[in-house]
């Protein structure tokens, strides 16, 4: 067996062997097929695909470069979800507390946020005392003690995926359904969960941008957890306008607050009640009502317990930042678009986001929005407050945002796109 | 720029810029774009293409990567041959003393074998004393004074090229039309031909295995050539069997010497002489007679001062492999097909060739043929007889040759292919 006679196979349309995807996911994370031989397969992968058993074989053998967790220790069934990313998506934050409020244990291993879509970890870290690494026997006790976990993953999980995310995000490769398919779910099944709702972001601000794509990834992906015997489940969610009236970290903390208080923007509630039945559903409580744990409050109780049981304060005022610059609204109607890409980039720009993973990014950089897309808007009325502690970015953020809304004369009728576009399971 | 953008321009089937082409290659020299992101590139263009605009570019990028080498000294006009490798393909050796014989200057910068074809540098090793490594001012006095050098190229021409090379070779994106024609162009034009014949095989033991591959990178090579001022022309010929009745450095060099001395194998001295005559010609030779200069002995005259003046003895005696195999015809009939690339594989593994371009080749080991298609041969009869000093590797050896002839019934009729299939200019 060697890298080249690998790479060639793939190279000419053929299928890989399981013998070929052992070996190269091995031998790459044991460092003898070289980073620049695993660059060459990934774009004839990106570019020639794999099909199901090929993906299959390809998830398994990252599995098996690390260790796997186990949670049948824990009395509560175990759930979680995994959004692929995308703009103001906060929903994690509200969503974990209310599914651990309901009667499930949710250990939701997280990320931080690179290019323009944020980060579930850089957001709670804007949460002063908030720790996002924490062994995994503390992960396990905070699990059992509060019913929910959001913390960083362990090194020991998938440590191939690890090697080859970073290459990927280099070498122009990251967009394979492929490769996103088997990063994300060799991560979810060697987490041990028992079920799992994939949040497939589909639009402007996410990976996919076209909903054929956005069903493919998560076909994919749920036949992945299923033949794996996690219980996957697959919403479709709309990503072409930002979620809620935040992008920023601690602007979204904020949101997901009021969301937790029983207030919050409409598609934030929304989503995050629809991914809370599907999470329940598939770990077996069919009786359970998120609604209720919204609104009477045990799932702002499990928040703050959470948060304290990593070092946070949820009582704690979070970061400001230091300077302001409203966009106001260019002539009066519909707003019949609001682009999340646009907002996501002048939310990074401003130091929300990183470009590199090594940089830090600002608590309370980001985005505030005045409206939405099907709300009336009338010339020079706020739009959005741009928000950084860096004013010389003001400049440069706005570069993102002339073409990131419509306006149509008022009357117009509009109707937005529904939060849940397709469900697959 | 960025190495990330121009990956995903040629990812998404884009053209590369002219800026991004000169960008890529200079910082690739430079090592600010790393191997895994060149390779990623590679791939990228092996599946998607390079139209001619991007491969001239490319070409120029190599050449501007290092030095130019100039001949305009010399007193008559420089003519070159490229061949993109075969087995037995040992033209090089008549052929540089040949066209010298006939009134040009031949500056033949050579290679080493890799893989199952053989090198012109191994093959010239074999003669005990003669040095391939010379300085520029030592291959500019060879030249001058004997009419033919052939030598190794120096670090200094087109540096990008060797760094890619080498990291195609690890990748499996050496099979790339534009790449494969982009190296060979940017050293031959570095170089400072004035004129250029390029021998494309085409053929199993070619890697170009079909007529329309070859005619490809041919016309695409010839476009390069001419565009830069180097009357350029190129001949497909035939590689579908070894050329000549050997394959093996020393065995080879006997063969050459034959062909010097008015002797040798039918298909070497047509193939040498068409090559001969077109280098001739491309440098403006009109009148030059090759055929005479064979047969006078003039080209004799010119291999013996070539070899001398680069510390050869001509008339040493040449290595000789320590053991013999002969492998006998199973049949009686007409030989209607010896396959090249079998031949190459079991020269190689006898030890005429390497597996990493730091092993050593063994002098006297390779294959003797002793019949060639359209022969009459006779079960039991030797068909070939195998060379080496590690009689351990007849075994391995042998594997490559149970599928490598075919024999027909006697009086089947059978037409070889000629050995020139088609002149592209």
């Amino acid at each position: 067996m060697d890298a080249i006679s690998v790479i060639r196979t793939k190279r000419d349309r053929g299928e890989l062997t399981p013998e070929q995807i052992d070996w190269v996911i091995d031998a790459y994370t044991r460092g003898e097929v070289a980073d620049e031989q695993m660059s060459a397969l990934a774009m004839a992968i990106l570019l020639n695909g794999m099909n199901r058993t090929e993906i299959a074989r390809w998830t398994a053998a990252m599995i098996a470069s690390g260790e796997r967790m186990n949670f049948s220790a824990l009395s509560r069934p175990t759930t979680d979800k995994h959004s692929t990313g995308g703009v103001g998506d906060k929903i994690t934050l509200p969503l974990a507390p209310l599914v651990a409020a309901c009667g499930a244990a949710v250990p939701q291993l997280s990320g931080r946020g690179l290019g323009h879509t944020g980060g579930t970890l850089d957001k709670l870290e804007s949460i002063p005392g908030w720790r996002a690494h924490i062994s995994n026997e503390e992960m396990l006790n905070v699990l059992d003690t509060t019913g929910a976990v959001i913390c960083a993953a362990g090194d020991g999980l998938a440590p191939a995926d690890k090697k080859l995310y970073a290459l990927r995000d280099v070498t122009g490769t990251v967009e394979a359904i492929p490769l996103i398919a088997s990063s994300i779910m060799s991560k979810k099944i060697a987490e041990g969960t028992g079920a799992l709702v994939l949040d497939v972001k589909v639009g402007s601000g996410a990976f996919m941008k076209t909903i054929e794509d956005a069903r493919e990834l998560a076909s994919t992906m749920v036949a992945l957890g299923t033949d794996s015997g996690v219980r996957t489940v697959a919403l479709l969610t709309d990503m072409s306008t930002p979620l809620g009236l935040t992008a920023g970290n601690a602007l979204e903390v904020r949101e997901s607050v009021e969301v937790l208080a029983g207030g919050g923007p409409q598609d934030v509630i929304d989503l995050t009640l629809a991914l809370a039945r599907e999470m329940l559903d598939a770990a077996g409580l069919k009786d359970a009502d998120p609604e209720k744990a919204l609104a009477d409050g045990s799932a702002m109780d499990v928040w703050r317990r959470m948060i304290s049981a990593q070092g946070g304060d949820p009582d704690a005022t979070l970061p400001v930042a230091r300077e302001q610059h409203v966009v106001t609204a260019r002539s009066s109607g519909v707003l019949t678009r609001l682009d999340a890409y646009d907002v996501g980039v002048a939310a990074w720009r401003l130091g929300a986001g990183r470009a590199r993973k090594e940089d830090p990014v600002q608590a309370g950089a980001g985005v505030e929005l005045h409206a939405k897309p099907g709300d009336t808007v009338t010339e020079g009325q706020p739009l959005m407050t741009l928000h950084t502690d860096t004013p010389e970015k003001f400049d440069y953020a706005l570069k993102a945002l002339p073409d990131a809304y419509d306006v149509a004369p008022a009357g117009t009728s509009f109707a937005a796109l529904p939060v849940v576009r397709e469900r697959i399971a």
